[in-house]
């Protein structure tokens, strides 16, 4: 059960629509009609809770579990416990997350200026936005419809948003173009100089950055990351990106579409991602470097060389992930012979 | 000695009291009545001054040191410069941070809600905070007695804190309750969604995120650092947890007891660590993993697997201590065979 | 061509006055009187632009670039397209940053204290500053001349910067004494307490952190970093450094002059750089050591000893960059030959 100084729960609904909601099947046609208040976690969910397994981890909790209903992938169905109604998917995680959604749809913004925001004369804020106190929105920035701006977030000069954005507490965006449904969290800094001097034994000369941060649409920036804005060209993250916490991203880079980077990661300077490339945490990527289609980058791994499309690499230095874990192998195998 | 532009002493304290404060023994008790008027590193520490030796790299600072007083351990204490006062005890650290402690006391809460702070009408707030200009404290807040909320720092909806918490400047706080004698400091990001979503080649389906964040009592978190809610159970920080700056918490993490996260640990979600685990700066520690009571986990480990309790473990991946040198050991002799 | 939301534009400039400006040659003195309007990157440089070429991936784009002029080293000079007007010099990326500051100098502050702002009456400030709104500025503040405080930047008590600094939105500066000409971005974390406790079984005693954070003359500080202030002694940033985003300075370490940190860099408590370290992305240094004049620690290196000056290490742990590649070259032989 959801804590309800937070969250407002929708329902309840049949086991029939929950099916027909996350496009999964009722393994048992008899139980269409069972009602379902709230979603739960397999350790905690009660006959009225509906939980999905998605982790082979948790199959223990799945099978001592008294929810009433559960999604489910096919080939574990059958462990499920007697009497639960069962919700078969090939995708039980994201039919899971549009139950969820059922259940705990994203409130709409109510549209709000605070009174102690501080909006510059010049700037232009779209309908039915919801500016909360201590929002601070400089000259020439324009807001679409329907956004969000948190309590202390800062828009400095010229910055331009889309519709549905919103920007966390804390949060300044600065010399960027943000498309639509835009989310980035408290504390995350956008658009600051990047990283750029020319080094020298007498001090280093700073470069003028003097590009921007274009982010498509959809995009998700986790709280206090970091985005530098482009040297000349620009930086670009790509529609549909999911950034997670204390993220690095250098002056130039860009993402393509869907790509996925855990917390901690760093992304140097000028380095291009194409479409749906995920890197692990902590994982770091030097610059200038081009990383294909589907590359998959390992938590803590450095990458110094270009990575094919489809490649998974790991390790610091990234290799190839099997001749990876060839190298850990042999280096235990000879760890235990040559050992004192 | 410290700066009077940020530091207000108390004392002197005789050598006697400082002993007495700090559990120690004085070694002579014919110094007993040295006055001493201020703590100071071995390196600068005057004749009315108390340091400490805790760390054998210093013993030759500590063999030059001009202090009145030190704080050493006994078998250490015999390389004492002549006449110097010495307070000696089996754990010099915490002896210098009770005498450090006397003579600058943490300076109590002066109650003082700015006229600046953005209260709404229905936060409640206890007796005696102070509350800086800038502060944003949104609907149905619960501040307790004697918190401490800094300039700029946003409490969003709901949140509940204790007695005696402080809140940084420019910190956010959101889907949180937290204990008595919290500190949180600046620009942490405490309560936003976690990382979660359902990946899928035509885009990734945001999981609503519908858990909280708890805290428990006397739990100190880092500048910068992010913990993010949980997905459904919460995200706890058992009490006494110190966390340093840049720490990355995913959701649904558990800390224990007195648990250690040196800056820029990242712990993915789901993970558990029992009571009083240290994480070294930087490592990594993958989800869904459990972190036994008293484990040890080295600076920029990797850790892929559940450690036992008691265990120290290092590398990336992490393997026990032991192995881990044998490895590094092992691979230093054979570069030197098989080099160029 | 720069976005004019966010940039103006000085110039044109004749090649003869950038050539002077920079302080290179031009190749071909016939060219002297081509206007130039704009800097401009290789790919995308016009007949009317001036780019540069400064790292060997890109000669290509040199090779077909379509720029007016180009800064260029000597030995590369020769690859450039017909009629491309050339700035020669051994110092191409230095030059081109005097150019582009020609193009696009730094904007003066124009001074304009926000109504928005919270100036404590005891604070100083300097003629000519620029106070945005929601900046909170304590007790016994002193700022210089010509300063710029962002939107809701927050200056506890008792701060002191020289003239010319910058502190970006939603950075919180405390117990800090700030030199001339430093620039502080967005959500940085400065003069906190440092991570200090004597550890036990019973609990974590906090060690009262008593000193200050120096910061010299024309430094700048990225987004999001954390800089904790001495325990006792001061922590020092040394004149000229360079610190980029998401970085974690511990208590007591002092920098000297000139040091470049990259991105997610970790020094720990009481460690000393001596001038112009460089230290790469997501490396991290332990505590109590002391760096060499010049050395340099390679990307997510983990430094566990003192490093000479001048020496370059690389790995985890770190060793000289000559050992480690051959530990890396051997690892990956022995796995070729050992692997199944």
């Amino acid at each position: 059960m959801t804590d309800s100084r937070f969250y407002r729960r929708e329902g309840p609904f049949s086991l029939a629509q929950l099916a027909e909601i996350s496009g999964g099947s009722l393994s048992d046609a008899t139980m269409a009609g069972r009602m379902i208040t709230d979603v739960a976690p397999l350790y905690r969910a009660a006959a009225d809770d509906i939980s999905f397994l998605d982790n082979r981890k948790y199959v223990q909790a799945f099978e001592a579990c008294g929810a009433g209903a559960c999604v489910v992938h096919p080939e574990l169905a059958e462990m499920a416990p007697a009497g639960m109604g069962l919700i078969v998917t090939l995708e039980p995680y994201r039919a899971y997350a549009m139950i969820a959604h059922a259940f705990y749809p994203q409130s709409r913004t109510v549209a709000d200026v605070s009174s102690h925001a501080v909006i510059d004369p010049t700037a232009k804020i779209g309908p039915g936005c919801r500016i909360e106190a201590g929002a601070v929105i400089a000259a020439g920035v324009e807001v679409g419809a329907r956004c969000h701006i948190g309590a202390n977030a800062v828009l400095r000069e010229g910055v331009v948003m889309g519709d549905d954005c919103t920007i966390g507490s804390n949060a300044t965006i600065s010399y960027a173009i943000l498309g639509n449904k835009v989310w980035i969290h408290a504390g995350a800094a956008i658009g600051q100089d990047g990283f750029g001097f020319a080094m020298g034994p007498k001090g280093h000369l700073k470069v003028p950055q003097l590009g921007r941060v274009i982010i498509q649409d959809d995009v998700e920036i986790g709280a206090n990351t970091t985005i530098d804005r482009g040297a000349g060209p620009d930086t670009v993250i790509g529609e549909g990106c999911r950034i997670d916490n204390l993220v690095q991203i250098g002056h130039n880079v860009e993402l393509g579409r869907g790509c996925v980077l855990v917390a901690q990661v760093g992304v140097s300077g000028s380095t291009r991602f194409a479409d749906f490339v995920v890197a692990g945490g902590q994982s770091g990527i030097t610059g200038h470097l081009k990383i294909g289609a589907g590359a998959r980058i390992g938590a803590q791994s450095g990458v110094m060389r270009d990575v094919p499309a489809g490649q998974t690499v790991i390790g610091s230095p990234a290799v190839p992930a099997k001749e990876h874990w060839r190298q850990i192998g042999m280096l235990e195998r000879l760890a235990k012979k040559h050992g004192a």
